[in-house]
């Protein structure tokens, strides 16, 4: 793991969200994408190397939408920088941790991404990412 | 806001829970230490130029303990490199933040620390920190 790339929170209305992070960080939204295939508009900000993304549902049935109902606006997950995803998903499995995509998948910020188990981390959904080279 | 410092995260068993994050992670954890005035122990471990800290509690009314009764194991809040942390005080104040103390107070690994109010923040708890120079 070579560094925290960003911090995902779960907020309802993206717009005051953008503007009150802008406010909390001194830094403005640096992009916004709509991950389709996951039912989640992003907002990204930096902080230094690492990165900030709010995440807030489109569809109902979005994980996003799923977590708020759950537990309210917050931490979502951490996202860990990697060189090559398919050694660290090798190593994670071999050390006991359950993945939750068994292939690397498309996310947002041009990475492929994998998520861990929050079961076997503390509670902690975790993301492994890695940048997509062109 | 130069960079995250570190992530909170409060776990029920310190020891069960610094062996798993060695091997999420993949590096020992290089710091121990108790902070008595907030009933809590902390584990650090590097990751690149940001850190991960595990909260575990030391008594009853410790704020850790509270967390963990009433969301569980998880991220409890990101932590903010900042420069001077009275300056970042001063501002987030004049942009309504509310913050949970007034003044600067000690934290574990060498810094002065200010948290922010999770309410103004969409529930997350953020705290600024600034190194303590020799």
């Amino acid at each position: 793991m070579n560094k925290i790339e960003h911090i995902g929170i779960a907020v309802k209305n993206m717009d005051i969200s953008c503007s009150l992070y802008e406010q909390l960080l001194g830094a403005a939204c640096y992009k916004k994408e709509l991950v389709a295939s996951e039912g989640v508009n992003t907002a990204f900000f930096k902080t230094g190397q690492n990165k900030i993304e709010l995440l807030s549902a489109t569809v109902a049935d979005s994980p996003i939408a799923k977590f708020l109902e759950r537990k309210g606006e917050g931490i979502h997950h951490i996202a860990f920088d990697v060189e090559d995803i398919v050694v660290e998903m090798d190593r994670l499995k071999a050390a006991g941790f359950v993945l939750l995509n068994e292939q690397p998948k498309r996310g947002a910020d041009n990475k492929l991404v994998c998520f861990v188990h929050p079961k076997g981390t503390n509670g902690v959904l975790v993301e492994l990412c890695q940048e997509i080279k062109a």
